[in-house]
């Protein structure tokens, strides 16, 4: 792991760092905030994942968390929503390729030889923060749009792995939207039962025991341009309740899909994982 | 004035503008955040000057500003660092001309055409907002780095305007740096009589009454790599000393002069300004 640049950040610090990745066979970035009391000891910390077009320099610049994350004690880590490269296989549009990675591992070609993603976070990033940093094991997952999928489905598929989750307007079904359609065709190909297995509102009917989860909390924009057609919230309301999955979904008035939206609800998902990870 | 892109945030409205300025004879753009407070009435405000390089989006989307902002009822206006276009002069140097405006008047060709920011500050922005947003005439003035320089120049060139002043890592004393001289010499011609007219430290100390102004505040990091060549606060504490001007300027450990900076203390400055505005 290299440090590229280090801030101090509200008494904390924050770095950008890269590192190699087993996962998807290239170097890949994050951020990380580390709260000043990460200095007398280790600190659980919150995983944010992005959405589509994203680095890790968006929410770093961008979501105002580190104000409230060095209060709480909290450490903070943003990764990069793909692989990167020349070498590695991309598309014209935004919501494919490079930028568009949806935190799952690639079956179908081109894609399959770096886009590793859900690998990349849980095998590669995750022990590779917790040996070099000091952190606590304990974490908690959220993220916005495509990344609130990934924290959805994430939380889902490794149900041991995270003390709560969280999203801001997230795909919840992309088994059942335009963005899903588009990326899980070309990720994982063309069976249909397959893409279940990443899909949000999917994996909350067939948990065990999703009654036994932290409640999940969920915010959304009712002024988000893309709430209609790719983020259908309601769908996952109604998942969770068949389900027994407890959900805080709160909808917001006038608010739409950008990081002025997330950084006026910022403070609230860190009280709220906080309330879970100490 | 055109409302390009409206947000809601925090409660309030984030509007990016754009209008045509008399002064720059070019399109003029800014941001500026109403807090919830101006549905009710007008609110004083706090106009915020960018550095180097910058956009109305820096400050917009890195600074943190808008919670405390909805908090304390106050807006913020934050406008771009120079007109721009290809019809304006222009130079490779990042510290030159489009993004580097000064918010001085240049009097020299090919500057001279455009690159009129005092008086679009002055005679254009402000009275622009003042008549078509919810804004008291009450304001305060700050910024950073350049805009630093901008503050503290135009609060001492318009005692009257402006009830409070602030900076983080300010430019103080243009005349004796390598910005300044670049800049000063481009813009204003290489009489150096004339530059003491646009540099901080020589108007506090020919500022009449200086002892009557409000306290500047300023916070600058220590680890600030500009701080030793272009910054060189200690020459306006001295000159604050010997003017009478109460100053409370903050050294900071461990700070650089990023965005990662201004955020960790932009609380301090909204809260000593709404002190002044109340």
């Amino acid at each position: 792991m290299k440090i590229e640049k280090e801030h101090l950040c509200h008494g904390g610090r924050l770095l950008y760092c890269s590192h190699d990745s087993q996962a998807t066979k290239t170097s890949m970035r994050f951020s990380v905030f580390l709260p000043p009391q990460a200095t007398k000891g280790d600190v659980p910390y919150i995983l944010f994942l992005s959405g589509l077009t994203c680095t890790e320099d968006n929410f770093t610049t961008k979501a105002n968390a580190y104000q409230n994350a060095a209060k709480q004690g909290v450490a903070i880590i943003a990764p990069d929503t793909s692989p990167r490269g020349d070498d590695v296989a991309n598309d014209d549009a935004y919501d494919l390729g490079q930028g568009a990675g949806f935190y799952i591992n690639a079956t179908q070609e081109p894609w399959d030889a770096h886009f590793q993603m859900e690998d990349y976070i849980i095998k590669d990033l995750l022990p590779l923060v917790e040996g070099e940093l000091p952190l606590l094991p304990r974490k908690s997952i959220t993220g916005h749009s495509m990344g609130g999928h990934g924290a959805l489905t994430l939380y889902f598929k490794y149900p041991s792995l995270f003390q709560s989750c969280s999203a801001f307007s997230p795909i919840v079904a992309p088994s059942q939207v335009p963005w899903g359609h588009k990326a899980f065709r070309a990720y994982l190909g063309d069976d249909q039962a397959e893409w279940q297995n990443h899909d949000a509102c999917a994996l909350v009917s067939k948990a065990q025991d999703a009654s036994d989860n932290a409640p999940i909390l969920i915010d959304q924009g009712k002024a988000d341009d893309f709430l209609e057609g790719q983020l259908k919230s309601h769908l996952f309301a109604d998942a969770c309740q068949n389900a027994g999955q407890a959900l805080t979904m709160r909808m917001h008035d006038g608010y739409d899909h950008s990081y002025f939206f997330i950084q006026s609800f910022m403070d609230d998902h860190i009280d709220w994982h906080v309330g879970y990870l100490s």
